[in-house]
């Protein structure tokens, strides 16, 4: 069923519920679902609306046109998104495989509403596992002093590609603010920690020397600072004086690859706004 | 700040949403909250709006009435409800004591909007904790000879004063029909499993026997079919082999005073919504 | 570094830490994780001794009598197991390809130690997944019909193989005590609900239909009786009326996949104890 | 049941389990648990041993004197230690109530076995609390200026009742190292973060700031750095972009009350050992 998303941030005032409900309804569409937020610190207010297509008087290049009035009318930014879309994606890894095999492996079965360009890492080990899946895989090997051509390369890739989206699938090289700022907002990393506990390098080692009984690991948009991006989402596993370094790292693991599924999904189906350096995500 | 909820259910439809919005943005009220849901398998709506009352041009006793066409053009069944409605609660315990203590505990510091009338229990013990409330404490006895006896007094109490809201704080004695019918959905018990597992007697006992990795403890409203109603709310803990049942007691306990409030909270708040056996909780 | 585990049951009494202790330190051994329980209830005395074999100076196949007076002694049940031992392993799927795919990531990543010999499914959809990691793939279709001969085929396959444990990752058909019987304890299943809660068919849909909160997932030891085997390990996943069959179908799948390989590697590092219907976990 | 416990932290190397099990083997003693570990980094050895004291021919005085000789011959710092010992605790607390409510309910149900000679504040509104559980209730008003005072008055109170033991539920001013270093590793502050992340002030304020997912609680042993000593036992609870901070206050309230009841408990039972900055827990 398709159905159209309508992602809307306004400064909060009466009556801006009941005005993205009239556009639907004056056109007979119906609201599948609908949340909405008002954030108190800000006075801003975030919607989410998803309604059918199927049946809607409006072609998909209308929608937005027809809207704008009622956008104008209250101040409104508003996105216009498509439940069947199906973003261009660059998936981007370093030694560790586990979140990339994961990822490709929900791609085959289905659950992940993306197009998946492209490999990219900074070693040749997957390139198998690329091939399996059919997906063109791009070795760029990286030592500080390449880093800089490096980089030109990927990004060469990826807008040669016209990549929308990039993954960073414990892709463990700092990306430059010349990539950073070509996609603000659509680069998601998965970072191995509870942000913002163990920012940086070794988060697990971090961990381990803090004596937390808890690990946590973290996905964010990418922004200039490092691991200080908007958090799309988090979550913790139980551990205790038991686990070394290694079984830290095992277990994260597992926590990893789910933390950054699930992030992925709020992206692909609409679900995140970004509010200042906050998220809201309509889950 | 006096706020107004209006909790909707009605048939799917489109306009149903907008129809709503409108009503309170014609009054140039301001929606501080609203979260709806599609039932798909029943294909029912539900809906809870929340406006601020401040400057909203009627009174109180004018809102139902007046929403009234709205209700009736889309066949919506509608509760009108206010924020600093307080109502009348009877907290039933029997012997353990740590439900009831922390009840009462956050009552006094301002977290639970209600108006606790009375506590009753099948033994004397928490007379004294009642005093300290400051709250009328019934003792009411009970053998299987005199429970249908026991049961008049305690309906005779819970009438004579007006009684809105029943709490089942532990109360470990099975309320018959004649009770339960007339507080339908009015009725909160906590059951110390993760329902359906478990119902009955002893659920620590039975969760040892079956060697489970977690317990489970259940908010849920009361009706005729023991441990059988909407569910509320729930939650788990990790255990393992070393805990015996008394130490699987223990450690549910900490549970069952959380999610026993969780619930109430959600309930007071008027965030529940009872569908066939099933809860929406717009929380 | 390779180890020894000891893995003991006896009627508990004074003096059996110390004799198993002794075994090892007068032998000049080093024990590097060491646990044990006594179950009140049964009155049973469980233990589990990892020792360093590094200069320990008895061969692998001399520890066992070695130990037999003690054991004599004390009345243990005793297992000697190395910690470098690759049990032979058949893993069996159905359609869902999730949990089969996280098993063999995990495998080819070295987290997993165990020979995988073969993938046996009732559906040929995996034989590519199987040539991928290059593991033989027997596709074995059954009906209500050939299910005797389907099974027969399937024993001779594990038998002709000398498997010495049997994955389910999601294989949904019941296995027939011919089968059952052939691997006590060694067939380890995953069911998709909390157990002893929806038990047997369609597990979500029965959690959907009766408003449950949280959605889990339960590993055990496969039994004659349907889902009623020794339970290894269980975790739960927090869900609302919002869910549908469907979504919590895909949320379960991530339960599925990570409690599924957390028991399998409680078995293979031979940290799982059954007694009577439950388990002792030396986690 | 009267039980002894050992606890031991040692120079890790062969024989020293065998050394503590011959101990209370050779003189007739039934060990009901035993936990050890052996920390890698550190090469240190750590070890609970309980034992039943019925039965047991050495009266408790003569218990340490008789382990001597093992103790010298593996160098082990060792703690003998009584599960009927009930040790002397001073609670602190400030305005918030929550905690300090909790601990005395759950006091008072007899599950938290500690002579609590007397509740400190720096406000006078828990007076009649105290009063109901029939504890000596100390008002401490501090200022900037008078705390050099204050605290005087406060130590002068613990020194005068031999208190041992100090729990600050949510005592929300910071201890001289005056008081500090009278009482290593036996105050017990609950910090209402997920340390390290939010040290300092307003942990709540901070985690709304930076859009966290999950909020967290953090029991921890208090040292001369704020926030900076041996964690006990952390816990979580989900949250979103809904909860303002006063809702996460009110969230992390629930947290603060368990994970804080939870710490204690280990300590009163003997089983933290605190290693480095870093505690093992046997749990």
């Amino acid at each position: 069923m398709p159905t159209c998303v309508l992602r809307i941030t306004a400064p909060d005032q009466p009556g801006l519920v009941a005005a993205v409900a009239n556009f639907v309804a004056d056109h007979g569409g119906n609201i599948i679902h609908a949340d909405q937020h008002h954030d108190e610190s800000t006075g801003r207010f975030f919607q989410r609306v998803q309604f059918d297509l199927d049946g809607f008087p409006l072609a998909r290049h209308e929608i937005g046109p027809a809207f704008a009035p009622v956008a104008d009318k209250f101040g409104m930014a508003v996105e216009v998104r498509f439940c069947d879309e199906v973003p261009r994606v660059a998936v981007l890894a370093s030694k560790a495989p586990h979140c990339l095999a994961e990822l490709l492996s929900d791609w085959r079965a289905g659950e992940v509403q993306a197009d998946i360009r492209m490999i990219v890492s900074n070693v040749p080990d997957h390139a198998d596992l690329a091939a399996f899946y059919g997906i063109p895989y791009h070795s760029l090997p990286v030592t500080p002093e390449t880093k800089a051509d490096q980089e030109a390369q990927l990004l060469a890739l990826l807008e040669a590609d016209h990549i929308e989206l990039v993954v960073l699938a414990r892709y463990m090289q700092i990306l430059s603010p010349t990539i950073v700022d070509r996609f603000p907002n659509r680069i998601i990393n998965i970072h191995h920690s509870f942000l913002p506990a163990f920012a940086g390098a070794r988060p697990y080692f971090q961990a381990h020397e803090r004596g937390v009984k808890l690990i946590g690991v973290t996905a964010h948009y990418v922004t200039a600072e490092l691991d200080q991006g908007p958090i799309i989402e988090q979550d913790v596993a139980r551990v205790s004086h038991r686990e070394n370094v290694k079984e830290l790292t095992r277990r994260g693991a597992d926590l990893e690859k789910i933390v950054l599924a699930r992030a992925l999904r709020y992206h692909l189906e609409h679900r995140v706004v970004v509010s200042g350096n906050k998220t809201v995500v309509f889950a």
